[in-house]
């Protein structure tokens, strides 16, 4: 539901598309939530339900299926949607329970009170922020790693461990109590083959305790800074689900800020388990703002984007006072994990004369720049312990930057990214003895064969540390398809152990994605992640497949549709050849028409197994 | 040049539309031709050009690009197109030469000759063919496989041989002596990670006697049918180019002649190395006509598709004289593979009745009906013998069909689909002993992790046959994706081995595909067959990748176009951002626009190298 709205004429447009089919729940599902220890803690899941099996399959009831749902209250019709209130605070009394922070009295940014102050930027600001921003109290942090460390099972972890659990073992026991076949439905629709899991220890029930003591491990991070309390908790780490990251942000070419929420609330829709926020335009505070506010799944950006647009664009005067009170400024705001390109080094520089393609990273670039400029090791890595020390008052997690990654196939894994990935485990090290959660990124473009030594390197050195990766690009030669050239080394490298996939779209390399492109971007990297969920043997990743394969083999096309990654897409195909309503119904498909059916001779081979045998196969 | 042509009726529209876009050569290339021993041996090859390093970045001449090139003399502007002629008859010479096969008086086939004499077919029939169907002489074989056997290297072979080196050795010693800068150009560009080839050997020159050992060894099949000499020779085998195939054809629901030859052209101009015609509404014998008669390359059938309409679809009426004489017309016609799912034995029936999804090749599905009613023995695997006999006259060679492949993830890699496998093996020998070619259809759908058992296990039971498969998808849970789920899973078997890669379509399970369609699956496939080439290691397949990587880097835009894939999509998504034609120019990109270029810094790095070195890098 939707409440009422007074005109606003920066934001009608976004107010209007949110209001539109990004609020829709899918067809046929609904949003559920599964309760934990305490009333507060509600772990939000999609319901897929299904239609009977028709009784000419032999009839029956099918149960409707549980699916990971990062769409927020956007799907839920009893929420009420109002982009310039923001979403509610879920987290805003565990973070005030904990007594470990406190509101400031104002912002600590200096670049964030002149913004503030500024009366030209009234219209275009986000209108509903009364609470001030949170803390550390001195001397305290506030990092999930921190509890974890200390043995404490957060409401954010108990959250995470109900979602990725999808209610499994509550549906498994109601399934098989559910009547004489409900064993051997169970049986079938959980049915998975034994995966390979290269090192992934996932076991058969995330409880709260693994979810603890995987981030304190450093294996896994729960990126949730306490000035973002409305999002919801998840969890990045090689024994959890794969997830994916969808990139939004306006450049100085295009796009405005109402189109940036609507980016988001679109990312999500499909499947955006983050999203990072790359805006190099103008009003990058207050875009940032109006995402953060409206943001259900943490928000990740890269902090040296918005300090290079305070010096005008002249990468060698970025200073680490600029940079500084730049992550004050967001960290305040609420964004929950920082590229830092902490690990580009001076001497690492010069390993890139000889390649094809250079620097490709923005970050990367932007510090080699000022790193030549000045002759002098790149600030980041200078500072990187007084940058702890930031993480540790917001609970901001590093999101350790590949300022060298190849940006050809030519470049894959050569001595500037080992090094780079080398120097990257130094510091994940410096970080998880200051408390400080960290995900390491990787590449970039990489062929099939050198994906393994990605992510072998990635493990040992960095410690398992949870690898973040942006595809990688399995081949150069496909400009417009790279979200598929991706998705094939997303698979792979998340069947390896990557712990989330870096979406890259079909404008790769050629232009700025439109909505349709984010799409696209996104259900290809679903796809690829739970691909590699399959591959791992991750506990009951394969229901949904099974599901799916049932509802075709039965002809039950809605089902068919609605189990997928993107219902409405699979109804329009359908559509376009079948248009009849009537054939949504129809026992045959397109293939071979109605007079043949090739998988209507099962049931004959069933009766033929049920009965004497063959006359003469000899068994 | 299209020949000026009268008016028809019929084909009118697939005369139009072959006379437009799909005869036009991609842009900035050219077709070439490098020849043989003899001066009728001609292998046809793109050349791509491209334009200068502009000064900014160092000047100098980007030498063209040689690519493989499957889509015949529609791309030739000195050829003269006319679909109601056909192509020239290319090998015809090479064929009439062996004088191992005669002409026939008239065609063998009873079906083929009442086609031909029904006046009714007129308008429907190819008019332009005068010369009779050829047969082998009495007691010879004329198999690509025989001559090899034989220590012949045919005509066919050494074109084979051209095609595969893509003129590499006389373009790197022309790209050597161009000038000072010639032998550094030449190593960047021909550089290429080592591959991991899992088993696959292929030399760094494929020599006629490469091709030829190969083919008489069986991993490797040049489908070559006499009846077929418009085709062009190309090879598939694990240590040659991955292949792929486009499957075209009309169903019982939509579809007519002049679409399917459309389609053809359509999935050739864009890379399908060879194409199935797997029609099954009316007209299917004329349909296949047309198709060969204008195809420069190889074609495959599922005969038993036809057979089945002769029986009006009653798989019981099916009868092994009805399926001989349905091989023999489509033998005459010059079909060059059969699908032949002789591999499903009675016995395998009963396996398939705990699966999730039955048996779901058409072909599986219409054999095992018939065993089922007659409870016998396929009579496919009964009169396997007969069928080599029919293979050998014309040279068509073996598809060994997987009837009994996985319709989804739960049935992957089961009893049923093993012991069939098991089976192909065992007609491989058979095959290869009567010196029938001879490939093996493989699955399907298949998790990532199940992959590799398939590729291995075709390895040794059919004794590195080539491999054929379809995707295989690794999830089902993206109905409206499932070229891109199958693209995943044809890169990682195509790296294991797989020789031709069986495209799927965005309308999989869903709907029939259109021209886009057909076109978004070859994209994927050649992406992911180049994929697996660079993962292998396949001598100089990095140079495309190379080449676009450096057009990429110095923002020769068109030059990453033309080099890519799609060109004409490259190229509208630019547009889309910077429609402007001077952005074609501009040494910048959509992401970061024209203030900042992260591109550029490496210029700097470079200088930085060649330097005195850093201030405090301590290198």
């Amino acid at each position: 539901m939707t409440a009422p709205l007074p005109s606003c004429p920066v934001f009608s447009a976004a107010v209007a598309r949110v209001d539109g089919a990004a609020v829709q729940p899918l067809p046929n599902s609904r949003k559920v939530y599964v309760t934990g220890s305490r009333p507060d803690i509600r772990a939000p899941m999609r319901e897929i339900r299904q239609g009977d099996t028709p009784a000419s399959s032999g009839g029956g009831a099918n149960p409707p299926i549980f699916v990971y749902d990062c769409s927020g209250p956007y799907t839920d019709p009893e929420a009420v949607i109002d982009i310039r209130s923001g979403l509610p605070p879920l987290r805003e009394k565990w973070i005030a329970e904990r007594k470990d922070s406190a509101a400031l009295p104002a912002l600590s940014s200096e670049y964030g009170r002149r913004r503030l102050d500024d009366p030209a930027l009234a219209a275009l600001r986000f209108p509903a922020l009364t609470r001030q921003p949170r803390r550390a109290l001195s001397g305290r942090k506030v990092t999930q790693m921190r509890y974890a460390k200390d043995g404490v099972i957060t409401p954010e972890m108990e959250f995470v461990a109900l979602r990725e659990n999808l209610n499994r073992q509550a549906w498994l026991k109601s399934l098989r109590e559910s009547g004489p076949d409900g064993e051997k439905m169970a049986a079938r629709l959980v049915f998975q083959h034994p995966g390979k899991s290269f090192g992934a220890a996932i076991p058969e029930e995330i409880t709260p305790e693994f979810v603890r003591a995987e981030i304190a491990r450093g294996r896994a991070i729960l990126p949730a800074n306490i000035n973002h309390p409305e999002s919801e908790p998840m969890i990045i780490g090689r024994n959890f689900l794969t997830k994916i990251n969808a990139n939004i942000g306006n450049s100085a070419l295009s796009s405005s800020i109402a189109e940036e929420v609507d980016k988001m609330t679109w990312a999500i829709r499909w499947g955006g388990d983050t999203v990072m926020d790359l805006s190099t335009g103008k009003n990058i505070h207050e875009t940032r703002e109006w995402i953060l506010r409206n943001s259900p799944v943490p928000v990740g950006t890269v902090p040296i984007y918005q300090a290079l647009e305070k010096v005008e664009g002249k990468a060698e005067e970025l200073s680490w006072e600029i940079f500084r009170d730049t992550l004050i400024e967001q960290a305040e705001q609420g964004v929950d994990y920082f590229t830092i390109h902490a690990g580009l080094r001076l001497s690492h520089i010069p390993l890139t004369a000889a390649r094809m393609t250079g620097i490709v990273s923005r970050g990367g670039a932007i510090l080699a720049k000022w790193c030549l400029a000045h002759r002098r090791e790149n600030f980041l890595h200078a500072h990187f312990e007084a940058i702890c020390e930031i993480m540790n008052a917001y609970d901001v997690t590093f999101s350790l930057g590949d300022g060298l990654r190849p940006g050809s196939i030519f470049d894959a894994n050569d001595e500037a990214q080992l090094a780079e990935l080398k120097t990257l485990g130094e510091l994940t090290e410096i970080a998880w003895k200051r408390d400080v959660q960290t995900m390491i990124e990787g590449p970039g473009h990489v062929p099939l064969q050198l994906v393994r030594e990605n992510m072998e390197l990635e493990t040992r050195w960095c410690r398992e540390a949870p690898f973040y990766t942006l595809g990688p690009l399995v081949t150069d030669i496909a400009p417009g398809y790279d979200h598929l050239s991706s998705a094939i080394g997303a698979a792979q490298i998340g069947w390896r152990g990557t712990a989330m996939l870096c979406y890259v779209t079909p404008k790769e390399h050629l232009g700025l994605p439109d909505k349709n492109d984010v799409k696209e971007g996104i259900i290809a990297y679903k796809l690829a992640a739970h691909a590699a969920d399959l591959a791992k043997g991750h506990p009951g990743a394969q229901i949904r497949d099974n599901a799916l394969s049932k509802a075709r083999y039965e002809f039950r096309w809605e089902d068919q549709f609605n189990l997928g990654l993107d219902p409405d897409k699979a109804q329009a195909f359908h559509d376009e050849t079948l248009p009849r309503e009537a054939a949504k119904a129809a026992h045959f498909c397109s293939m071979c028409g109605p007079r043949f059916c090739s998988m209507k001779i099962t049931q004959e081979a069933r009766e033929f197994a049920d009965g004497q045998g063959p006359d003469e196969s000899g068994r």
